[in-house]
């Protein structure tokens, strides 16, 4: 794999909606709570020079201004800078893994551990367990290397926050229940440690920290910068463990009232610090372990990287909320920070069945009460209602701001693009993670009390296809009345117009005819042949309508309609649902073998460049855009490979993988919006956990 | 007084820590909560034009970031910048007054009420009293004249928040209790109505907001911006009632925890909302009435004009708080925002002891139980250590973090300017607003629970005038040992190292004075003539050595010492608090009419130009510094108007309004530290309530 080794990554405990970001150069990362990106603080992490006054650091701050003279008006501070200055970059080592990201630069190593686990179902979990898994905490551990030393040297750990509402301040705790030497901002932020050596230095320079004289004037609660002075004798190893702490109390969420629920467990930020500082070993080791999940396996580097890189990024936007006591799993949609996007809980399915199963239920019954609703329907141009159903809005509101009941923060009527509504999709993208949820836990239970949503989702499903059952082809054709004069999309809202469309859109087609089948094996569970039967017929429809479109080159375009030269890689997407829930099929002489071959056709046909491969051999999704997205590249690559047989396609893996570590793109973490390589939407975003298909 | 109109000014509650700020041009001002400065906000507040589609507006916007863009990649959104506009600025009004600020514009009128009154002591109060007044909101008013319109036309009020952690949103109430239209960000902060003829809007620009074609379209759950559209019929005089609303639930400070105390009143921004809405009429009256605080008087216009700007600026630094449900009563220190900072307690002091006697208790039990200490005292060059005494801490904290018990964020050692230790000033500063206290309200139970702390702080006195009591002179000559290797110093930190020094400071002197007359009442009243006597005496010498250092000019140096040439003003202010304890002690015939003869010399002799007046007439609290304080300017003006008798010092009113609508400094509301009339610290300030003493 590439080199670059400054990008930006998360380190993110589960469920917190937050990130100690770093990695790329200058004031790009740090704590960050609740954010769209970033948080763009001063990090600074360095190490006093052998000899010299100087301390060489890495390479995460930049000009920072010194407020000092706001309050000391006769003249301005003068910060000696050369006694501050990042280590030379050669000698900058970092090894990048899932769990773990360890720098290391003459002296210094400072280790980050966050480590990735199941989340517990809270109906079925001790308290004890919970509170284990959902402290809002990373942890660190910074080593110096003082053998060649002769005189002891002090390395520092340090940030400026970044809220506006709190100001920097020392945590010191001394009882005996704990121990702590810390500096936070609030209650918001905080670098914990309980070992010794240690003193908590607050100031208005980094400079004014490091180069204090007497322990007293660091005491100082004036500052904008906080760090901790980690002093080593000389001749010996020394390490500190230290916890990063995030905390917010109380309700956070508007329109619904939510609080965390780490907030059961946890009080304050001192003690999130106390117990991530006692069980601090307990969560270094689950890390490392953890980091197997990936490099026990024989995924390309490239593979390796991205699928570590995303799921961080998924992390930082995880949000495990209490309702009245109930608990609710959001995912946040990274840059755009909207609640629950449906049209990503279906992408992030795979991973949740991996670690978390009981939260695809826990977020389709929360859609189920609170984000579905029921509409018309109508044919374009003609603005008669015909019988709807119910769907599913596209999220569930936006920073930590939840929307009434029934409606989306991003749906808005009269556009054919951007923000109209997403009916058909959400609704086929719940009756697919409720059908590989059942598939996968067999949870007959949760099936049996959702008979009356399914059906209701099927029925609204056969009235999208067409009001006439003699005019039913399994594809889409009618609008939501929602709409008014505007026209339904999907999740690639602004892909191009063909790719974004929802009516007749074979991504939606293909997509729609897996609802199909997996209404079949549904109904079949739930003792409903009659509707089992109906619905295999719908499926049947659909493949053959899809079929029915595909070109003498084996092309299939992206509308099902006469003359589209558009041409997608994601009409192949659905097929993972019913792979995931009935493999047999999709075998080549089960029932959807046409279906499958001809898609596989279509695939052959595509990638290739000029078409749907970019010319550094990067996945093009759309023929006629050059905006790609990686998640779905991610999940798109799992089908191809796995399901239609085609020939590995991870030569490919180089060129998603330079996207990412692009110079420009590697400030946002992972992003999923690729403009021809540069990072156009959907930054610092959690949906490229569709990678860990990879491991199937 | 200067017709200067563009100037921010707060508009605030009481005890929120929060701000309406607006009148700066540009995006300088908004709802701002717990902030160091105005929440640099674009404030929308407009008319659309008769018969064009066009909006004036009030000019408190700049460009904003459109950030539409990010969630659509397909192209840059483009707004028609021609449909909003400024009004000429030549068409805008503004009449601004203690608690009303109204502005016109064409047809627009936007008045904005912040009621000022007086808080009722929690002990003794209702509930539903308290609510009343401590309702965290400020009220609008809109009103369009479109009597010469032929058709309806749309006024709108919005904002674009600056919380980083959530959304703007629509806030919709319509059931039996209540019915609230408005926008706002998160849970903290909102504008609402529950008039007719209004619409909510979310956008990312004012113009998709203004020019929505839609009803539904305005219902985004997207968008930066939030506003109120309100339209008027054609032909009448419309108006609409609007609460400016702010909230913070929950644990709000750090190292203390503590809540605001209207959360036991309010749960949410939407009560707010509600409760000011219900009451809207009377908090209105309560404003025009309370007007005539300052319009009932005979001051001069620019004496109104800036007891206005003061008060309202006091006001946004109040912070109401509830520690396990006891009151804490808590004034920011504006752009510093350290909490209850002591040396600004003092000059609080006469607008407290007018509207809220009960704080003054509060805060000074609150500094006994937890901001008190006990040091050695030290002659300066020599470590050797004395018996010192008690004394209170600079202040308790900063940012909503309370220091450690016993320490202010503020004070270091081995320093003699900024950040050194004031604990001579800070002590007679407790007994200065005890003795006042105790005068004015014959509280003679709090007196009783003081008596050991007074006695404490009278042994502290005396241990820092001497040890030997041989070698007395009633002037402070030893520092705290905190210093170590520093010197003590004053409030006046960083005016030059004559004003900010503490020993031997002529300042600092003559409140020493103060606190041994005050010594001298209180033991009185307690019934210790011993200790009456024995202050007497110290307060005789004191006034003796001051006299004494007196020069044939009639000026006295501002150190009792040799050949120090630096002369102050503020070497009178002490005399106030005599005066508000016991008038007649500064008769000319009283025991320290020698004294006050001494000092209005003084006066007489520096308030020339070229030492205590600069070239505009404004003062100069030095003779040899730049930078003069209006909060101090202010006390002293009545100093010696009043008690010393000199000729009116109006003369010198122009020039220090002058320096606040100064088209710099005028961005920061009222600001206390000019250096030769430009704003060079303590920005946005709560300090020039002073002016208060204008009423006396």
């Amino acid at each position: 794999m590439d080199e670059k080794k400054f990008f930006n990554a998360h380190h993110s405990p589960t469920g917190a909606f937050a990130s100690f970001t770093l990695g790329y150069p200058g004031a790009s990362g740090g704590l960050g709570l609740e954010l769209a990106g970033p948080a763009n603080q001063n990090v600074y992490i360095g190490l006093q020079q052998i000899g010299g006054e100087a301390f060489e650091m890495l390479p995460f701050y930049g000009e920072a201004i010194n407020q000092k003279q706001n309050f000391d008006s006769t003249g301005n501070p003068q910060s000696d800078k050369r006694k501050i200055k990042p280590f030379d970059d050669a000698l900058i080592r970092r090894d990048f893994r899932l769990c773990s990201d360890i720098w290391t630069a003459g002296d210094l190593t400072f280790a980050i551990y966050s480590p990735v686990g199941s989340i517990p179902d809270p109906l079925s979990s001790s308290d004890q367990i919970f509170k284990r898994a959902l402290i809002p905490a990373v942890f660190a551990e910074i080593t110096i290397d003082n053998r060649n030393g002769t005189s002891e040297r002090t390395a520092l750990f340090g940030y400026q926050g970044s809220d506006p509402y709190s100001s920097m301040r020392h945590i010191i705790k001394n009882d005996n229940e704990s121990r702590i030497c810390g500096v936070g901002q609030g209650g918001l932020t905080a670098i914990c440690t309980a070992d010794n050596n240690v003193r908590s230095g607050l100031a208005f320079s980094i400079e004014d920290i490091a180069f204090c004289k007497s322990r007293e004037s660091l005491m100082s609660g004036l500052g904008t910068i906080g760090a901790l002075l980690l002093t080593a004798p000389a001749g010996v190893i020394s390490s500190w463990k230290i916890v990063i702490c995030f905390f917010r109390g109380g309700i956070v969420t508007q329109g619904i009232e939510a609080e965390y629920f780490y907030s059961k467990y946890f009080h304050s930020i001192e003690d999130v610090a106390a117990f991530g500082l006692k069980h601090f070993d307990e969560y270094r080791d689950q890390a490392l372990k953890a980091n197997s999940i990936i490099e026990n396996t024989s995924l390309s580097s490239e593979r390796k990287f991205m699928m570590a890189h995303s799921i961080r990024s998924y992390y930082g936007n995880t949000q495990l909320l209490s309702i009245n006591d109930n608990p609710l799993w959001v995912v946040i949609e990274g840059e755009f920070r909207m609640i629950n996007t449906m049209d990503l809980t279906v992408d992030h399915l795979f991973y949740e069945m991996m670690f978390n199963p009981w939260t695809v239920k826990n977020v389709l019954d929360f859609y189920c009460e609170n984000y579905s609703y029921r509409d018309t329907v109508k044919i374009a141009g003609n603005q008669n209602e015909y019988p709807g159903g119910i769907s599913f809005t596209h999220d569930m509101g936006v920073g930590k701001c939840f929307s009434p009941q029934g409606r989306s923060a991003y749906e808005l009527p009269n556009l054919k693009g951007c923000y109209s509504f997403m009916t058909q999709e959400e609704l086929v993208n719940w009756i697919l993670c409720a059908g590989v949820y059942v598939c996968e836990t067999s949870d007959s239970d949760w099936l049996i009390s959702k008979r009356d949503v399914l059906k209701s989702c099927f029925s609204s499903m056969l009235n999208r296809d067409h009001f006439d059952p003699e005019k039913r082809d399994g594809v889409m054709d009618l609008d939501s009345s929602c709409v008014i004069d505007g026209a339904e999309i999907n999740t690639y809202d602004n892909v191009d117009e063909f790719t974004g469309a929802a009516r007749r859109n074979s991504y939606i087609a293909v997509k729609c005819w897996a609802a199909y089948t997996i209404f079949e094996l549904l109904f079949t569970r739930l003792g409903e042949s009659e509707l089992a039967a109906q619905a295999s017929e719908q499926a049947v429809l659909c493949a053959s309508t899809i079929c029915a479109f595909q070109r003498a080159d084996g092309t299939i375009p992206a509308l099902l309609e006469e003359d589209n030269q558009s041409m997608l890689i994601s009409v192949i997407e659905g097929l993972v649902f019913p792979w995931l829930c009935k493999r047999e099929l999709l075998e080549e002489n089960g029932p959807y073998g046409k279906l499958v071959l001809a898609l596989k056709n279509h695939c052959k046909a595509i990638l290739k460049k000029g078409i749907c491969l970019f010319e550094d051999n990067g996945w093009r999704l759309s023929s006629t855009s050059d905006n790609s997205w990686l998640s779905k590249i991610y999940l798109c690559q799992f089908v191809a490979e796995k399901i239609l047989q085609l020939e590995n396609t991870s030569g490919s893996d180089y060129a998603h993988l330079s996207w990412l570590t692009d110079s420009d793109n590697s400030y946002f973490a992972w992003s999923d919006q690729m403009r021809a390589g540069k990072v156009c939407g959907s930054r610092y975003y959690p949906r490229g956990v569709t990678s860990i298909l990879w491991l199937k």
